[in-house]
């Protein structure tokens, strides 16, 4: 497999900085092919601009998912751009790795979405969900977070995680086509002991050396909706 | 009443703008102070980053929640980040005015998040939900998207529009203790006549000039959760 990481946390010694590591040195170690695209080593510009395009199909008003998709037709998408979605579309499998801010990716992390998931490549029409562009590709989020895990589900005080994670989980990984992993989680990363920071180490290695065996978290299919994308009937 | 309004898009004569013009227009109307933070005429950073400390409890390790706090107490909170601070603690009403970009606010929005909603003022230790640094301000969430009303709701092929939304309403503006309004919505507009759109604005103006009727949303409050932060028994 060919493997894209893209890791955001501003603490180069971060334990999510580490479980980045665990997952090039299992990886690798399995024979795979790893990228990683560390956003701030990078320097990585997260602003979705009128900047993004040197050529402008429209230079009097910007739509910017329209400029992707006429910068795509002419093959001038940005440089910074071009480069992240060559990896994006090398890699069979996509790990986006951060720490939770507002229950959410960093900002660094949602504007390599904004920038980087071009519609005409990876959507675009009614290229979505079950029919996105990067159909056939999987995805795994693997995050850090401060709460307890008793703060989340049913009736605990955040809820379901999986229903925080659902605008990364559903709204952008699932709806471009990927086969989404149920997420892993280090819960409360900043308190614990350097013990239970191996146990999480240990038991990624484990999650990530069986990647093969994961069932892909289910979400909707255009065929269960019409040509206005309303419910069909069952 | 005093009312920032946080504005985020990359087009100056677009829809989301003639929002933003509209709710200045009917608040500074009806005697309401109203600044606007204009994030992308601004050229707002969204990335917190060490670059955010001039000075720093830790030298040798970035925990940026912790230096955060260590800044308010110096007060030596960057200026840029200490003017969006000022603005938002002066407010009674905070509006967010944004296109959905991946089911979530665009980039340049999350890292006002990051950013300005600073640990130790907006919320720390357990003052958060009920209990948050802001309690006693109102939000309000305004936003345009491309998709149509029947894409959203139980069974629709999205779900509903207030699950996607949850990490703002609740993963941040609730959390640090506002009273979330239900989020004022401009659907499909990419594609809408100018009538449609005056229809929007008009509606945009009602539901302004009748805010104080507003019921606000309802998230868990701390008396529910025992010390640890687990559910008590009813």
């Amino acid at each position: 497999m060919n493997v894209l990481i893209v890791h955001a946390h501003n603490e180069p010694q971060s334990f999510t900085r580490a479980l980045c590591d665990q997952a090039c040195e299992t990886l690798a170690g399995q024979g795979h092919a790893v990228q990683v695209s560390d956003l701030y080593a990078m320097n990585w510009n997260p602003v979705a601009s009128a900047a993004d395009f040197a050529e402008r199909a429209d230079p009097d008003y910007l739509v910017y998912a329209l400029e992707q998709r006429e910068s795509v037709k002419r093959q001038s998408l940005a440089a910074d751009i071009q480069a992240e979605l060559d990896k994006l579309l090398w890699a069979d499998l996509l790990i986006l790795n951060f720490p939770i801010y507002w229950f959410s990716v960093p900002a660094i992390l949602k504007g390599w979405f904004d920038r980087v998931l071009v519609s005409g490549v990876c959507y675009g029409g009614k290229r979505f969900y079950d029919q996105g562009g990067l159909a056939g590709k999987k995805a795994l989020v693997s995050l850090t977070l401060g709460g307890r895990q008793h703060m989340f589900g049913e009736g605990a005080i955040h809820g379901p995680l999986e229903d925080m994670l659902r605008p990364i989980l559903r709204g952008t990984l699932a709806y471009v086509g990927m086969q989404v992993l149920e997420p892993f989680v280090a819960w409360h990363v900043p308190y614990i002991s350097e013990e239970a920071r191996g146990n999480f180490l240990r038991a990624y290695r484990a999650r990530l050396e069986n990647l093969e065996q994961d069932v892909p978290l289910r979400f909707p299919r255009l065929e269960q909706f019409d040509a206005l994308l309303q419910p069909l009937a069952r």
